[in-house]
């Protein structure tokens, strides 16, 4: 199966959503981003359509917005 | 493993999210619960900290609010 992406910002919210989307699904077929830390991955968040975060984009490129952290925009800064 | 159950209440993002939480977590390993028809349990959905639907709620007993479809008030009308 081709992996999810979860992007994060590292904020409360996220950190918890990770955890639960890593028991739910499996950290093998999830890869952890954060693009608080990891910026030059932020564009490509956006353009998979990640509004907010956290938000996971499943491998078939639907993008799941789960609680919420911080907009894409808190993010840049 | 416990079960997830996925609150939704038929909406156009509620049918597309829960798509995606199947095909992530397995149908399986979770209950679809329809609020807008079985509301009984529009209730238990609350206790747990249900806000809006789309939402998953753990194992754990954490809630994953998914994308936004309609508010609790808006499903009890």
């Amino acid at each position: 199966m081709a992996k999810s992406v979860f992007y994060h910002a590292g904020c409360p919210v996220c950190i918890s959503a990770e955890h639960d989307i890593i028991n739910l699904i499996g950290a093998e077929n999830v890869e952890v981003v954060h693009i608080g830390e990891v910026r030059n991955r932020i564009d490509e968040a956006e353009k998979a359509g990640v509004k907010s975060v956290p938000a996971l984009v499943t491998p078939n490129g639907n993008v799941l917005h789960i609680n919420y952290g911080a907009s894409i925009a808190d993010v840049k800064g």
